[in-house]
């Protein structure tokens, strides 16, 4: 199988469209830019939702759910929201039969169904703050699409927050910014940079848009998760009004927040080798598989009964599976499970049976340094311990290389030269002309304004003029 | 809040409309026949989904995610399919702000589109059993809504499996209709007649569909999922074929499966009561409710510490939640809990915290038969040990009110009158037409040919032909 891997250095890109396929990941579909989501992207899928699920419940939100479809009228109602999304929409004009008197548009996102329901549910202050999260598929049609990171319909989670004040949403926006950063590094082991959005790549209809972006293997940047502090523009579009405890109508402050499948493109490319893909444990399907070995067939009933002892003593404690196929080869089932990423194989021969020992190899240090010989009697604690480190080593090297691919640069050449294989990060005080100039001729764009500033001033990479922040320039998916 | 509810026995249909909306489980959208699920309804899913999820992967189902659109052409491969939900299509025809080429349909259920996938999938009898499942959005569209019983857009599971041969799919049809009845009966404590469904109301395409047929306390029918035997209907259609271990080509044979949102709807309607729901402990978004009491302002501090202290021992082993909102009094709170239909009330006043005590009341047994005093001392066994208790309890009032309900009937007469007020068993022999006529003079219909049949043979309550078996005759929603 990992054979007829495209090598990620001589084509990035094929590489990912084959082991996505190859991974039972994700496959194409009959209508266009859709994508089928297999069983083992799903559940991948399934561990990214219940990562962030949990995390949104600690913070005080819960789930509900809104109508797939749109009135187009209620998309007309902020102007700069509609401008940003028309040429993505998919329209529904007719409806058990007959053609509908307003076309109905599929969600490409929520704010706005979502500000007139709150417009009726919020009367007074006491109503204050919605916290409310939704689990749902949107349709953006999109012109050129790739499994997982731009399909026309995609999976995600919407959070959809209205407040009394503005210091309030503020708050909420970052709230949920760092929530995502700690997903992403804890659960996904993907170092990423919490930031600002410029201008030019804001949300449509946002005050202020972050962003967590994270550096792919071939140094490009993926967005991977966004927060939009949407001031009270949402809220005079819809109407969303209180009674403040002085009795004065006000208007609320509200945000949305999200996350997306695109999550997993991030884990495919931000650990994924020439032997295929290495998962996080924390998000793997299956953490641990056990591959029994015999030669002679005397041997197998005995290392069969074993296997599934083991399998029996390690369900409590991890995410394992007992790859008892008589039709492949160990050795075959070694580069399939690889390929697969499963984070530690447990190999268990005749003699380990003999001696109570599991051979264990870790996926992310292929070859002889990634393998220990463990002692059966007390896998419920080592295999634990191992599936952390390798989380910890996953995230390390993932962290290693990022920061190794970015440069921080003083002039406009150094920059078009970073951006080629990694990060530019530059001092910036330039207006959207200038981003759309740098994106013509580089390719690149302004990924976010990180919230980790290094104070001072210098001289803008582009405009010469004093600069007080600092932004990060990359190519990006 | 419980006195502006209209009784159930004045008008159900009031009752049911009234609460929904009162008990915050969904409310109307401006999206024709579309509803909001609100947070506290969504909960109630959350628990009935995750329920499910655990028996499909229990049996062996793996999840996965198919479009939301199918071409309109798909829907014509299966004859019978396209003619039962071609009345009820949305269609999108514009994408990206261009006229598709063809239309596309928003899915009103999957088996065409996961039909083409699995004949991608499947070449070889190794490939097979496929056992997948789908948590997804789907439409249809209705004339008369209803929120939860009838939306035009639903929140579903669909289980697709293929199998090598017709035995296997029948058992694999007749195992996820046992896995519903368990569901529903274990956890929603909702008494289900398992049973195959008419001719006349079989899916549109299935050789053979099933049911779990549920009794509302108005006397009137819910079918709460259903599960198809496809034949190789779809194989055929779609081209699902593999290479038998002989080596020769065969058609696959097909599954389908699905419950719904309904089930919330089955839920209200099974127990509620004219002080609004009444939940089963299994799927309840709270289990238990902590409501302090204080009359003089000296007390407040102790009784809130102690009700602090009272949510922390209990949240590892129930969902409970404690009411501390100062704007509300302690009646208040009652009812809301009550209408809110949360099975158990703590009530902890300073007197119970001088005692060691706390007075539980029963929300299935309202008065002073279902008020306990418990010690403080062992809550941590007799919560969850009451929680068991009501759920049982609740199963059994809804077993004897539908058994009492259900008449054996001889004659048409007698059928017409008891299908006023319950199901109507009857010896049936009858055709397509005679059921046609029946549901035209009654309004009732075949709810289901029960898998518990008396044996023997009787006299078609219709037809006056000789029947070997009995069918159930209701009102249905």
């Amino acid at each position: 199988m990992a054979d007829f891997l495209t090598p990620q250095n001589e084509d990035f890109s094929k590489w990912y469209n084959e082991i996505v396929q190859k991974a039972d990941l994700a496959d194409y579909s009959p209508v266009r830019g859709c994508m089928v989501i297999k069983p083992y992207g799903y559940t991948l899928w399934e561990r990214i939702r219940d990562e962030l699920d949990r995390r949104f419940k600690a913070t005080g939100h819960v789930n509900a759910y809104f109508p797939l479809f749109i009135p187009m009228s209620f998309l007309e109602k902020e102007a700069e929201h509609v401008e940003g999304f028309s040429p993505e929409l998919a329209v529904v004009t007719h409806g058990g039969g007959e053609e509908l008197v307003e076309p109905l548009v599929v969600r490409p996102t929520s704010e706005t169904i979502i500000g007139h329901m709150y417009a009726k549910w919020v009367q007074s202050y006491r109503d204050l703050p919605l916290l409310i999260n939704q689990w749902a598929n949107v349709v953006r049609w999109e012109l050129r699409t790739r499994l997982f990171l731009r399909t026309t319909e995609f999976l995600w989670q919407e959070g959809h927050t209205a407040h009394a004040t503005e210091e309030e949403a503020v708050e909420e926006t970052l709230r949920m910014l760092s929530v995502y950063t700690d997903f992403a590094v804890n659960e996904a082991a993907i170092p990423v940079l919490p930031g600002r959005k410029s201008e030019s790549e804001k949300f449509a209809g946002a005050v202020t848009s972050y962003t967590i972006e994270a550096m792919m293997r071939d140094g490009k940047a993926l967005q991977s998760g966004t927060s939009h502090f949407l001031g009270q523009n949402f809220a005079k579009a819809f109407d969303i009004k209180f009674l403040d405890e002085n009795n004065a109508q006000q208007f609320a402050w509200t945000t949305s927040w999200g996350v997306s499948t695109r999550m997993v493109g991030a884990v495919v490319m931000t650990h994924g080798d020439d032997q295929g893909l290495v998962l996080p444990p924390r998000l793997a399907p299956v953490q641990a598989v056990i591959v029994p070995i015999w030669r002679k067939d005397e041997e197998r009933a005995a290392v069969l009964e074993a296997a599934r002892a083991l399998r029996q003593r390690l369900q409590d404690v991890c995410r394992v599976h007992l790859d008892d196929r008589d039709t492949f080869s160990a050795g075959w089932k070694f580069n399939d499970w690889e390929m697969r990423g499963v984070p530690l194989r447990l190999e268990l021969g005749p003699r380990d049976v003999a001696n109570g020992t599991v051979m264990a190899a870790r996926r992310d240090q292929p070859g002889r340094e990634g393998k220990t010989l463990l002692s059966l009697a007390d896998l419920e604690t080592t295999v634990p311990a191992l599936l952390a480190t390798i989380q910890q080593a996953i995230y390390q090297k993932a962290l290693a290389f990022r920061d190794s691919h970015i440069h921080d640069v003083r002039s406009y050449d150094e920059l078009k030269e970073v951006v080629e294989t990694g990060f530019a990060r530059a001092r910036w005080a330039g207006s959207r002309e200038d981003e759309a100039r740098i994106k013509e001729e580089t390719k690149a764009t302004i990924r976010c304004i990180p919230l980790e500033q290094p104070g001072g001033t210098g001289t803008c990479v582009f405009t010469g003029r004093e600069a007080s922040e600092v932004a990060i320039f990359g190519r990006a998916y």
